[in-house]
């Protein structure tokens, strides 16, 4: 039987991801983080309709506000200022250290304490914003630290599978998997109706555009 | 110029690793993790104590409730029974559900915000409990893992400068380097007089003991 922690940002990448995973797993585990990010409530919002839409065993939500006050990022501080210019580093500054191998962290912790041996993570490398945590080459070597690391009995397998798709290969799947999109928040600024503007909105708008459905969310702006 | 985040809980490892660390480094960031450990008052008292010692550049002090909330160990969990038997795992149930990867994320983050190169960690392989998460395999795992997976500009590196030491070697190391051992704190469950019978006051007393040296903190019973 495969039991599964899903880490559930409440966004279009992770909202597929849970889809995939409750064709592959009979138990599911929703975990879902708020870390200070701006629209951490409308996230939250997001987290508990796709879990009433899911149905998992369980669901956890972890307040990591130490995230946010160890700083480093745009996403959690408005008033950053980066250290080094953005030609010096190859992502974009709403790159929070270190963040997906300390989500995957307390997915392993989880997964031990309730015996699960997945973790789902909605990671994309190809159409990412180029974050070293969302390749695959890091997602490898996370898989070696889980193996040497842990209990790891059941073995704990980490399971991404929507990293090697475009954005618009994930809209399909999830149309195809009847994937609730009209739950999903991928707005990294507003909470009511998503900007439309910001690298998050674009890339979403974009990706339906090319799939070829129309976004079920509201946008303040769509004319981009 | 080494500028260093320094794990440190308060124990007679940690308190070493610290020792080490300001003897090869210019600049210090002490780091502590409050978990739910039931001696966490204690030992944040160490911490403080410590860092005054030290006197890093900037102290940083994590509440991780959340790890104690996930359950899973005897340390966090006065109530907790382990799932399996002790026979069917290789390290007690003290153990804390991949806890040294999470602090090492952690210390990774705040090393990115700060541009610090080097992250020292006090695990100890041999004379530990059996802990996965202990050994040196895993550390070489989680090397990469930081290496693939965050901005590592400068690049960063985990030190474990005890981890291949006895005990007692920690603190004849310790007693070279002046460290100021009635400062730390290793008993897992008490709090004004260490207890003299847990697993880690066994050690620590057993390592005084074989270095030649008297434990300089207070035992209601150290007769064992």
């Amino acid at each position: 039987m495969e039991k599964a922690i899903v880490l559930l940002s409440g966004g279009l990448d992770s909202l597929v991801t849970a889809a995939v995973a409750a064709t592959q797993c009979e138990e599911l585990y929703f975990l879902h983080v708020s870390y200070g990010q701006r629209t951490q409530e409308r996230e939250l919002q997001s987290f508990a309709e796709i879990s009433r839409h899911y149905q998992p065993v369980q669901t956890k939500v972890l307040d990591w506000r130490w995230l946010a006050e160890m700083g480093g990022s745009r996403l959690t501080d408005a008033s950053y200022q980066p250290v080094k210019s953005q030609k010096q580093q190859d992502f974009p500054d709403t790159y929070v250290p270190f963040r997906n191998a300390t989500l995957l962290c307390a997915a392993v912790a989880w997964a031990e304490v309730v015996q699960a041996n997945r973790i789902y993570i909605g990671a994309v490398e190809e159409d990412s914003s180029g974050y070293p945590d969302c390749r695959k080459v890091f997602f490898e070597a996370m898989q070696k630290t889980i193996e040497t690391g842990s209990g790891n009995n059941p073995p704990i397998s980490i399971h991404t599978p929507v990293i090697d798709l475009h954005k618009s290969e994930i809209v399909a799947l999830g149309m195809k998997l009847k994937a609730p999109f009209e739950l999903s928040w991928s707005c990294y600024f507003a909470t009511d109706e998503a900007c439309g503007m910001c690298d998050s909105c674009r890339l979403r708008l974009n990706a339906f555009s090319r799939a070829g459905f129309a976004d079920p969310i509201k946008y303040s702006r769509n004319d981009i």
